[in-house]
């Protein structure tokens, strides 16, 4: 059995890519933006009023200490800046207007009243510049302004749409399967006798994958007998990525281990020293398909979900992996297994900043175990009793970034 | 002009709701459950044998002495429960499964030796009920599940799909029309002259709005026109939601505040005393529709998304505002205004645990002012310089919950 650190690493290895596609920039929320993008110009790519108000000659200020101006014209917006300014002139200005080259400074129409004969400024303070927002100031021509993998949001699309990508390449997404297995497994819409369930796995897996806007290709529930297990495994291969729920660990009806295996997928590791999530069994096939069969209890399927599925697709979008979030512990909480426990916490804020919050839950067959939670808290194998305030690794639910 | 905590409050005054619509479950991630939900049986809804092992009678191990049994049969997951155990009787069973009425506990396979006649065991410790997760002991029958709006992610899908919602019912989302004014305004897709801008505050707007699945039905930009800015408001006060940006200020070209009161868009407030994001207006139209008309530079949109609609569009989902996340300073930091200020900022984690760490931008005009950021700092309008290690209020882009 492995350690949680050795299946990162693990997992890791088995990170491939999918290919890159273009999309259109409002279709790409979500997705992963795949190559350098670059600044098709300087920005600001004008020296842009910062304020509405006059531009003018700063040495007509600083030097000649004229305080009157004739107004010459004026700019708006959206207009090309084609007026000459001369000394002793002004040119009435509006906030992200370009400025004459042969203005330097703007002063804001707060600071300004109208004279019969134009403009007159109160000018108590004044800098060469002043509210202007510099050609090139922000970011130079050619200039990388994303040189890594980031996942498109608010702030990315606001960037990608200033240097114009009205298309973006993007990681392509795996083709996913997912298979729930066990003959006491029902269809959502089905009701159970008292000793079936119904099928939540799927849901949550697909929760998961929604985060990047992957939709499985292809879902069953399969019962506990080898040959349609085999035979629904052997099709589902043919999918980038196969997520399998239940069947894994070592009882007479755990089928899954084995099945995998005279399918041709090579197994990366079974079993990780953890609390959910211990029978979990990681392979590849070598048509490319990559398999994770994970425990079949609910909370044990999110943990799992959070801790290897997403680190592994955010490796293969050349992401960095989600740090935990450093916070204190809340209150004390008694050690209950040798091996890393993950238990579900919330984020409470107190006068001294935010803490992490244990939540009790009973088994990782509680339905329930993770609802109002915002993560899961790692308790290491190493220590003993956690106590309040002491820092913990917080693996929050959804992304930060 | 009012203060932030005023703008919020009233802003929470214009909450409303767009009503209720049943969706598949496959099709509710990111919606809001709009319904209390209630456990349609208990959970777990049998006793579930919690490992593989074999079921007895726990007197014969605790009064009777017995450590060897005979064994009468296995069960299976999926299996009903239809054996009867006598004393000195054991049945094989495996995870998941439905434990006999007539056992009360489980004996995991690793403590068992199997014997010519049946099975020994080897129980130091030994308890009743013990390895059984007991019916009803998670969730009571009828019990509410989710009490609260709450939007669907993994641990939302796992129990809706436990509970049998095979369609689920949801907040509808509101229609939402785009609009950017400027005439110096160009779609993504054109190359722009020097003194020409392109779209990015559609994009980042539709970021924002896709965290809820909103898709805008109507996008526009529209010349600092009039005419034909109001008949372009006209037509979009046709939805739920109309948002704007740019021409909000008081320059010559700031139309957008006189042609929404000359439409007859009642104004709630004009302009927040905080920085980026001051001359925000917001209002309601009398036929139903909510107006946010932001300022035009991409930093400022950004903020206001996040301070003032992302919460408007929660309080009409009734999901509580995202409280920030209180942490430390990771360094000092310069007061700049008398407003409340709103500072890009990331998270790092230290030693002591996870510090908002302040990013310089040159202006609310940067286009990358947010990228690579978690979030936004409130520099408050009543502090001073910001102190490391000083406790303060980071907004995430992105919810944790």
């Amino acid at each position: 059995m492995i350690s949680f650190n050795e299946a990162i690493d693990s997992i890791n290895l088995l990170a491939t890519d999918w290919g890159v596609e273009s999309v259109p920039l409002e279709d790409a929320a979500g997705r992963v933006i795949s190559e350098p993008v670059e600044a098709d110009r300087e920005y600001p790519p004008f020296n842009r009023a910062a304020m509405d108000g006059y531009a003018v000659r700063s040495g007509d200020i600083l030097e000649k200490g004229i305080r009157e101006f004739r107004v010459v014209g004026e700019i708006f917006a959206g207009q090309p800046a084609a007026i000459v300014v001369q000394s002793g002139e002004a040119v009435k200005i509006m906030t992200g207007a370009p400025v004459p080259d042969t203005a330097d400074a703007v002063i804001k129409r707060e600071d300004a009243v109208e004279t019969p004969g134009g403009v007159a400024f109160h000018v108590d303070e004044f800098v060469r510049h002043q509210c202007i927002a510099k050609k090139g100031g922000d970011i130079a021509h050619g200039g990388v302004i994303i040189n890594n993998s980031l996942q498109i949001g608010t702030g990315e699309f606001s960037v990608l749409a200033s240097l114009g990508k009205s298309h973006v390449n993007v990681f392509r997404r795996p083709r996913v399967a997912l298979i729930s297995t066990g003959d006491e497994i029902l269809p959502v819409g089905e009701t159970p006798a008292s000793y079936q369930i119904r099928d939540a796995n799927r849901y949550s897996i697909a929760g998961m994958l929604d985060r990047f806007r992957i939709r499985p290709m292809f879902t069953a529930i399969v019962r506990d007998e080898a040959e349609v297990l085999r035979r629904t495994i052997e099709s589902a291969l043919d999918n980038d990525l196969l997520i399998l729920s239940g069947g894994v660990s070592a009882g007479d009806a755990d089928l899954v281990p084995g099945i995998l295996a005279a399918c041709g997928v090579r197994e990366q590791f079974h079993r990780v020293k953890i609390k959910p999530g211990k029978p979990l069994w990681v392979g590849s096939h070598p048509r490319g398909a990559r398999v994770f069969a994970l425990p079949g209890n609910p909370y044990s399927v999110q943990a799992a979900c959070r801790l290897f599925i997403d680190p592994f697709l955010r490796a293969c979008f050349h992401l960095p992996a989600q740090a935990p979030l450093l916070l204190p512990m809340r209150q004390a909480r008694k050690k209950q297994t040798q091996f890393d426990e993950f238990f579900p916490a919330r984020i409470v804020n107190t006068a001294t900043g935010a803490h992490a919050e244990p939540l009790a839950y009973h088994s990782s067959g509680d339905i329930t175990a993770s609802l109002g939670t915002d993560g899961m808290v790692r308790h290491p194998a190493g220590a003993g009793d956690l106590r309040a305030e002491e820092i913990v690794d917080l693996y929050l639910w959804n992304s930060i970034r």
